[in-house]
């Protein structure tokens, strides 16, 4: 068919050694986390109280650009990695373009997506420092899922604080937790202190992420050897998933494909600042000029419609602020907003880049998420979960767009996991009842209402 | 590590181009297929009306050890293959066992099983013999999503009829069907007179297969330029499976690794019998004297319990008639069984294999398969089925046996698929409320009660 294959894997020697940091480049740096208390920039000992020893290390590196993977982990990864670059043949068949299509699929592990990629560090660097316990939140499951696989495999107890809404509405993703070991708890529950506040406030609640995450810090904060990780909007976790990109960037090399753009789906930005990272070091280093294109739902329009400055991370307000674009940490999406990427915030990085115009950034709605979604399914052969179908739509937009002019561009996309725990979405959408949100003004206003007061610096 | 890595994958160009054919080495055939009115042996037409004429080639082909992979079903192959060929080094480990494993993983596809070798290639001729509609039953669904996704792919029109029981437990199982464009009907409906005339008599039944498979072949006789398909029991299933086995030797070859034995789950036995058909062409040609060892559960001990005679492939009495091991078409296994491979009878190659003591079969309990399957999970990463964990267990016994002997054996088995819908058995196992069950000889003497009188040939 072609000299490039249907799918192209590295060997395993080719799997990449070391993680590269995007900040070590930046001619302007993101601004500093900081104390919500002081507004002062947050020190390492203060973030040591919550977040693993080397993972705060990381996160407050801005001078590294490499940064070795530890051999442990660089085995782990042997386990579920290198993930495969596709040609999308088929899809381009269909589409009847010039283009030619990649994308790199991160959804062959059983977490079902990238997530392990973070969950297989942070749980090493936990293990390394002789914590026995660790604590997080989950809303659809996949970082819970990811987590729980880290944990079981180098031993470290996990307790996983599931809104519980979504316990309810997917007790598959919960079952699978278990079996990994995972200690599931719906949130809110009555083992910490601000769930039981929230229950006696609100006994009919079904949870909201944010309150996992306070109840997941707080149980961290109060059991020995013990802290909370996160598997999104942290600069770590996006050093992480730079294994992504440095895999890509290498099989593009190697088989000599050129990206025009690169496209990923944005929810707390670490798929997409994984996979954009080389690029986006090429581009700052004047050695490219690739578009890189942010794709995010249209009801929650973080980059596209919210504001540049410093937020929390959760609604129940207790995580350090983080200068990010942001909807206002009590921005909620529609109920009826079936595709993940529900995060008020964005990466502080990511936020950073876009405000400096190194990326672009588009909202897209969800039939037509799903419109594309079953596309691909169909010619491709993989389901793809609805956060991973926003990239998809926007690639298929610009190679119907080189349909259109004749131009033979080569588009990569990231496709960041599989949808086979989202099949009541999927259901919804064959069903014709999905319908699309888009907040209005006024909605967004009440979100930005919420945003803390910063004090002239 | 070692200079094997954790998985081999062939190249493209590796992919093999011919499926083969174990009848054509077979000292003794398998006995024909009859008709079951005459009781003679079944014509080429009399099995055109029901099948796609190369399907029907193919099942009576006796002499051509190699048949050619058609180039499109090739091309639609490289989509999802070559699987992985992974040796279990953590698994290893766990067990503290000199022996090698190595298991072939066949479920990184959507579908989550090796039921798309076989849909790929059915789904192909039909095309190719004009066919514009097929029909076929499934039960969990792994079949019905492969077939689904493989008519997606060469555009055809598919009615499945799903157990009701099914569809409604495993409503996710259903939309991914339907999202692959499948048109999925609860069994028995009132779409079929057998379907009708069931209803009447027993209007809350929940269906079976057998009700299932009646529908479906009235349904393809009854329609234009329609035929009935099927993912398991028949030759010609067994043929299009090979690809396993014949990836899996390729890459053994390749590596230098000499299994001693060769293990699989068996329930119609495609998988099983795609697997060791070019380790079973050695063995019959004396080149190797490697052990090969079939799985199935105790709760439906085709191979260890049942008769070797001519039955049905139906509970319907439908289909022709097969010589096979059979516990009886009317066999249903108890209903607390959650794994799969509940068929009543046997692929006829296997079962003639295993009469003339060329493989060893052995049956499992779940509760211990469902163990094996979570030390598996965690070890491993991979979230087996529930079907694939028999071969599992078996494989980690022989492993626990290399410990106490010392023996560093080289154990290959089948990683037939993923149980990302089997969350509900693991959910009963997790919970403890899983419990065994194997039928007593007076269980087994009702099923063989109803088989067919076989006349003095």
């Amino acid at each position: 068919m072609a000299d490039i294959p249907y799918k192209i894997y590295l060997s395993e020697d080719e799997i990449p050694r070391r993680w590269v940091n995007m900040k070590a480049v930046m001619h302007e740096k993101p601004e500093p986390i900081r104390n919500p208390s002081t507004f002062q920039p947050i020190t390492r000992e203060e973030l040591e109280q919550l977040f693993c020893k080397e993972l705060v290390e990381q996160e407050l590196n801005e001078s590294d650009l490499y940064i070795e993977i530890p051999e442990e982990v660089h085995n782990f990864y042997k386990m579920f990695r290198p993930s495969p670059l596709v040609r999308a043949y088929c899809l381009e068949k269909i589409l009847d373009t010039p283009a030619q299509i990649y994308y790199k699929f991160e959804g062959t592990n059983t977490s079902g997506s990238h997530k392990l990629n973070s969950a297989a560090a942070q749980v090493y660097y936990a293990k390394e420092q002789g914590l026995t316990h660790l604590t997080t939140e989950t809303g659809a499951g996949q970082w819970g899922t990811a987590l729980a696989m880290a944990c079981a495999y180098y031993n470290i107890d996990l307790t996983v604080y599931m809104v519980k809404v979504s316990s309810q509405q997917k007790p598959y993703r919960r079952a699978v937790i278990e079996t990994y070991g995972g200690k599931v708890i719906p949130s809110p529950s009555d083992e910490t202190d601000v769930g039981r506040r929230i229950l006696k406030e609100f006994p009919d609640t079904g949870g909201s992420l944010g309150c996992a995450i306070s109840e997941a810090i707080e149980t961290a904060l109060k059991t020995q050897n013990c802290r909370y990780v996160l598997g999104s909007a942290m600069d770590h976790v996006l050093l992480h998933q730079s294994i992504i990109g440095e895999e890509t960037r290498i099989a593009c090399e190697k088989y000599g494909i050129k990206p025009d753009m690169v496209i990923g789906c944005m929810g707390g930005g670490s798929n997409f600042g994984g996979l954009i990272a080389p690029f986006v070091i090429e581009k700052v280093t004047g050695r490219s000029d690739m578009r890189i294109i942010g794709v995010e739902p249209a009801s929650c329009p973080t980059l596209t419609r919210g504001r540049y400055t410093y937020d929390f991370g959760d609604t129940g307000k207790t995580t350090p602020l983080l200068k990010m674009y942001t909807l206002g940490s009590g921005f909620i999406p529609s109920a009826n907003h079936a595709g993940g990427l529900r995060f008020h915030g964005m990466n502080p990085i990511v936020s950073k880049l876009y405000h400096d115009g190194l990326l672009e950034a588009r909202a897209v709605e969800q039939t037509d998420v799903f419109d594309a979604a079953t596309v691909f399914a169909r010619s491709e052969g993989i389901l793809p979960a609805p956060e991973s179908a926003h990239a998809i739509m926007a690639a298929m937009d610009e190679a119907i767009k080189c349909r259109e002019t004749g131009e033979k561009k080569t588009i990569l996309f990231g496709l960041s996991g599989t949808g086979y725990f989202d099949m009541a979405a999927y259901m919804s959408y064959n069903s014709g009842n999905m319908v699309d949100y888009v907040p209005s003004d006024e909605d967004l206003q009440r979100g930005f209402e919420g945003l803390p007061i910063v004090p002239k610096l």
